[in-house]
């Protein structure tokens, strides 16, 4: 898919070496909050096992480019990142349990209660939404402790009971069951974009930005959340398992309705086409500072993984 | 058991109105939060479900009696009362999963997962324990933004890898083999103190306690707490299930190890006993509005449920 974007250059810049800087610098955070205490308790081997086994740190990324984006740093954000990926992580270690997803298989590796065990995997996952709280709380300043606190709550909401979990809750109920499509764009935009969303949202808050720049970047995340399951659907049917790590047609398998199944391959490739140019647009008055989120709606698009 | 407290008279003092009311206050702004928008998905039942199911309310009460024992008031403290419940509903129903303690019994009602299913109970979990946060994190005045902050470092401390959940990863791990006295105090003041504790110091960071009265609270809540573990397990030994809503000697089916198999019945009860005379006498330089506390020390040796 190739998609032009006529008003800014993105010639001069590298997004895989972007990327491959900003994973650096959050491993090594992960790394530091978890490998802390250097102890070996099985909990703690679990957490770390899901947690540093090679993502692609969509969620922090998304939120140091969107701080960046409104003339912030990666270190007014970096607790946030990592806080962001830990919640994400937990979704993933419940969601592959065996009373949901029953997943063996994730990032390339077997999953936690796999290489562990159940209850292991249940804590591992309950230990990481909370340590993300507990990072997210851990800058004690009274001058930005507001804003911390907005990060908090928006966080929490996008991650709870109106926002993934009950996504999650969705995509169970409606496997082996005809789901429509806005049934099926509902069950995303809970289960996967809403913590893209707050991922933007909270990168946008604390870089400092103003609020109709937060607003235009949170209309851009809802677009490239949406665009970024549809591709994963795809790469469910297309995709080749060695560069995914996934088994390739596990969702037909299931009978997990999906948007190929809904409106087939081209249709589900213009409809991701058509919300990463409404994202791409929503930038338009944003300067190259955001040349990052660019560079990442078009990669969405375009990645094999 | 009868326990004096010489400096303070408390006959005066009717626990059972005061702990009535505030359960009313509690459970009323629990259900005006979970029931807030009257959905009805599956989520929000199994939620519902186990946090509106009648416990005992120790940990909220606990959080406003330290606000009043420091001069502050329960509405200081309401949502983080309301979160410390939730995060401990959380944890029981995860905990009587069929991957961990596989109970289908708790407060006199078949547990969470045997009522709804499995995922449910997983997602219900998640859930409750993300929307603690959401809760604390709900005050957003900039007055107040730090002292809340705090609350919720302290809160998911206690409530994480290095407190609650550690607790019950050593408590599963803990059963069919040999541990000493020192390792069963570890895991209950993991798995049950931190919480406890936590409760009462939020309570009085809230209710603006001094240093000192704060550190005097985390002393007596570190007393309660194990006591209150140990009254647990003989309430499991001689408790009468139409009153604790347990099966009798449960505990010991499952080899679990307890307060009475290590240090006997008698042993037990004069450990219990001194930890309530510990904690009695840090409130000593508290005055007549720390009653509450004084008469929940004295209460959680002559529980009966």
């Amino acid at each position: 898919m190739n998609l032009k974007n006529s008003n800014h250059d993105l010639s001069g810049f590298d997004l895989y070496s972007y990327i491959s800087n900003k994973n650096i610098l959050i491993n090594d955070a992960l790394n530091k909050i978890i490998n802390s205490s250097r102890d070996s308790s099985l909990l703690t081997r679990a957490m770390s096992y899901s947690l540093l086994s090679g993502g692609k740190r969509i969620r922090p990324v998304l939120c140091i480019a969107a701080s960046e984006a409104v003339g912030g740093t990666e270190f007014d954000v970096l607790p946030a990142a990592c806080a962001l990926e830990m919640i994400h992580t937990y979704s993933l270690i419940h969601d592959d349990l065996p009373a949901m997803d029953n997943d063996t298989l994730r990032r390339g590796k077997p999953t936690c209660h796999v290489t562990f065990n159940e209850a292991a995997a249940i804590l591992a996952g309950d230990a990481l939404l909370t340590l993300a709280f507990q990072i997210l709380s851990s800058i004690q300043t009274n001058n930005n402790a507001a804003k911390w606190l907005k990060v908090i709550h928006l966080v929490s909401l996008a991650a709870g009971y109106r926002g993934m979990i009950e996504g999650q809750m969705r995509d169970i109920a409606s496997e082996n069951s005809n789901i429509s499509l806005k049934e099926l764009e509902d069950i995303h935009s809970l289960k996967t974009g809403a913590l893209i969303e707050a991922s933007v949202e909270s990168g946008a808050i604390l870089g400092n930005g103003k609020l109709e720049q937060i607003e235009h970047l949170k209309i851009y995340a809802k677009n490239i959340g949406l665009a970024f399951q549809i591709t994963d659907d795809l790469l469910n049917v297309k995709g080749d398992p060695a560069i995914t790590g996934k088994a390739v047609g596990s969702d037909k398998t299931r009978n997990k309705k999906t948007y190929p199944a809904l409106l087939g391959i081209t249709g589900s490739e213009n409809h991701a086409k058509k919300l990463i140019t409404d994202a791409l647009h929503t930038l338009e008055t944003f300067d190259n500072k955001s040349n990052p989120l660019r560079a990442i709606a078009l990669y969405i698009i375009e990645r094999e993984r």
